[in-house]
């Protein structure tokens, strides 16, 4: 038989180390753009080693982290599994109130913050119950002035003085590694927990040619947060190969992510598609190169139409659709076109690209309609999506109740509702709770959200269902318009714009015109504050 | 945590059902090309999962083939590890002997055989002490006219009356799928046993672009046996991202290689140098067409420096060398330049691909010498290749001693002796056995031959050690010259071909002339056959 060889961090790090130690991470610090090599980031990962040692971190300790997108995040996300303990990432833009209930719930020992984000922590240390020490990150030796209280360290100051001599344990594969904490729309957040070979088998996936083909020439730039699931597990994935990494630091605007994609010959940038509505004005201007860029990985909501059109026909950057969330590691699906695809025409190589693709190598899926039977895979029938494999929750953490109402059968309920077409490519046409009911009729807001985003004038458009005396449910649109259409473009405009698109029973009861979509702290729209809006109004 | 989800070769199949089922498998059959689909392969691995338990096949009984590269291998290939029985592939170029102790010793209870090797079984069934029932495979649902006893079938009639009715079971991920036995230079063959894991880990690894890039518009010919460690994992690994496959069928020949590629345009071909050396002169004629090969696989011994120059200068296509072994499952190690080697020369370009390469995601490698210390990477320090990893052997099949011998410390001890240089690009110089030690030095008899064969009317070379008296061991050289050469190179012109190139002590002390350097099953050259020859001839 085979050896029983256990599937762990080390894996990973050790042959970045040992094959790819020239290979370089770049990290957009405070003062200037910071550049090592894995060989001076192994160095690190190792002296960190100890430094939790220092600090009284055992097996199965909580290690929250408050930072951006940068090294020293990178160098936590290794060495903090690799000593045993967990790695929690915490959304920095969580309400003061979730971040407190978050810490306190996944009982965090230690916390690692960025030293422009201690503010966050000030306001709510009185409320922590579990948090011994923390360690302030930043590009000098000195403590920042703070109001923490307790004892409060600086990194590089713990790091300088820290050995590298280190045997890293050799860890059972499921071992926990990192957790994550959903931001849920209603009620508090859910923690999911991440183990050793989740997130290695989660790379091979992601490395695959046909999920995100990461090769060792790739210069990746993960934008989507590292409180995010991992950063969907892009430093993980990128490090194993050996790519080069480029991190963008503290609050980077669309301006920043241009120039230092420029910089360093960026090859593929992953984000939420609110980013790349960001910088694709900027990279219109001009002022930065954008060729050596293969591709955009888009994730985290749905990309609209226009938006993939427009970098792929004027930029000629393509989209990579994808979707996943923190219940899955959080990579399941991928948009690309099969190879028998090529000769398609470019609207419909587009239309391909708007859906969130195929299920990537490791995982199940299939989606069930109301009653639990299977829909077919025609692209028409709706259905709720259901997932297995390997790197999908099979818990929430102590929430055994929550836990029930999302994983049965040894099925994760995802809430998001899908069409699936003969090929296999997977459209989210709702969420779950989002699916509008109409007279025994489904209704996608999402669909009529992206219908409505074609007018050439609306920004953004958001759809919620409101009740019906007679049907039930009925759909109601947001529109957010540009500064030419303020003032200028009426309900009805909006709806002759949608009416030849849908049928009738589709066409919202009402438009309501309004200056922004309030977004979730992902970037996501919150349909909730819509709801709690629209109900204040009547 | 997550979901505690097996890996599985179900995960594998119903993958390229369900998302590639348009794509093809081509077979060269007894009479033509055969041709079908992922989705009807599908359909005839179900029915033959019937048939398995028609047959009587219980989980964990060992299924023997004796059979050619062709879907119906393959089809094998899954139903028999899929209903949780074992898949034991059997080298049909082993002496008769050997065959009936490998078949004894693996316990086969039903064996699937081609037509045209049915000899081969009538040959030593009387020896056969655990074989139940002969399924016999051809292109009709006739039971070809055979002297085989006891119960014998048609592959296609059992096929044609099955129900595709069927719920392949859960395994867990440690059940052994698949086994195959070492074709040893002394002694007997030893077993080796995959289980589904390892050879969904093995995957996952193949796949990498740091691998072999393998992606779904690929076109796929595994030329290398099936018989051969389950065809280095290709026919799993093509069919998991939807690849097109073509097998060869039987006995095919150079030009029967070259017509296939051509009709089917295979971007992808993998087999062993003497393939390769065959094919080369049957392209360069220009026959056939070749520009859409991407790369050729060359595995199972070292690939000559001229056959990769040939290759890669001539014919523009790239040789990637890979290495590994029936204990490894086999990818260990793929020769590809890294990207900041794009811009060397040509020559340092083919001396990379010269190496054995990279060691793939997912494994753990040291060389050390004689003390058991670790060697240096400086491209020159010698010692043996240990490896670990989820899909190394951990064990021979009921052969504890042998397992000790060779696994230890956690470790498998390859017998192989490289040199890793400060990149990580691993070189074997010698097999353990077959390195010269003179006076204290170590000889590669592997680079001595390399050398030989840059000699204009050298065909093949093999060095051997030889007993010396006062140096304890002395390279020898066995030669093969070209038409040209026979009867005019001599013993001195091949020394002083060798002279300029290697240290005094380096050139060998004997030239012998002779037909054909005699070759082990695998069509490796058998040292073992020349050192008996040598002592004969003493």
């Amino acid at each position: 038989m085979m050896m029983d060889y256990q599937l762990t961090l080390k894996t990973i790090l050790s042959r970045a180390k040992n094959i790819y130690s020239k290979k370089e991470v770049i990290s957009r610090d405070y003062s200037e753009d910071f550049k090592y090599t894995y060989g001076d980031m192994y160095e690190r990962v190792k002296k960190l080693g100890n430094v939790l040692e220092e600090l009284g971190v055992k097996k199965g300790d909580k290690i929250g982290t408050l930072a951006w997108n940068n090294h020293r995040h990178l160098e936590i996300y290794f060495a903090v599994p690799m000593t045993g303990a967990i790695l929690h990432t915490l959304n920095l833009r969580l309400s003061a109130e979730q971040l407190a209930y978050v810490i306190n719930h996944g009982e965090d020992k230690v916390i690692f913050v960025d030293k422009d984000v201690v503010p966050l922590l000030e306001a709510i240390q009185d409320h922590l119950k579990t948090v011994e020490k923390i360690v302030i990150m930043s590009d000098t030796k000195e403590v920042p002035e703070n109001n923490l209280k307790g004892e409060v360290f600086s990194y590089e100051a713990l790091l300088e003085k820290a050995s590298s001599e280190i045997e890293f344990p050799d860890l059972d594969e499921k071992t926990p590694a990192a957790m994550c904490y959903t931001t849920a729309t209603t009620g508090n957040p859910k923690g999911v927990v991440y183990t050793h070979r989740s997130i290695v088998l989660h790379c091979f996936s992601i490395i695959c040619p046909e999920a995100l083909d990461l090769h060792e020439s790739d210069c990746l730039m993960p934008f989507v947060p590292m409180f995010h699931v991992n950063a969907w597990g892009l430093p993980y994935a990128a490090t194993w190969v050996g790519a080069n990494q480029v991190y963008p630091g503290s609050r980077p605007d669309p301006e920043t992510v241009c120039r230092l994609m420029d910089d360093y010959k960026v090859t593929l940038g992953a984000g939420v598609p609110t980013i790349w509505m960001g910088t694709y004005p900027v990279w219109e201007q001009g002022k930065y190169e954008y060729s050596h860029i293969r591709g955009l990985v888009c994730g985290g909501s749905a990309a609209p139409r226009h938006l993939i059109k427009g970098y792929s026909q004027v930029l000629g950057i393509p989209i990579i659709h994808a979707y996943g969330m923190t219940e899955t590691s959080p990579l399941v699906l991928a948009s690309k076109p099969k190879s028998y695809m090529q000769d398609l025409d470019e609207e419909e190589k587009i239309n391909i690209a708007t859906k969130q693709g195929l299920l990537v190598p490791g995982l199940e899926m299939k989606a069930i309609d109301d009653e639990g039977n299977e829909i077919k895979w025609d692209g028409t029938e709706m259905g709720e999506l259901l997932l297995k494999g390997p790197w999908i929750a099979g818990e929430y953490y102590k929430e055994p109740e929550k836990t029930e109402e999302t994983i049965k059968d040894g099925w994760l309920h995802t809430g998001d509702i899908v069409t699936i077409d003969q090929e296999g490519y997977v459209k989210i046409v709702d969420r779950a709770k989002d699916l509008i009911k109409s007279g025994g009729e489904w209704i996608s807001s999402v669909d009529l959200e992206n219908i409505i985003m074609t007018h050439p004038n609306v920004k953004e458009a958001a759809v919620i269902s409101v009740p019906h005396e007679k049907w039930i449910e009925r759909p109601m649109a947001f529109v957010v318009l540009d500064d030419e259409g303020k003032d200028k473009i009426t309900e009805k405009d909006i709806l002759e714009h949608i009416e030849p698109k849908v049928s009738r029973i589709w066409v919202p009861d009402k438009v309501e015109f309004i200056d922004e979509i309030p977004k979730t702290s992902v970037g996501k729209f919150s349909k909730r504050v819509l709801r709690e809006k629209y109900v204040e109004e009547e």
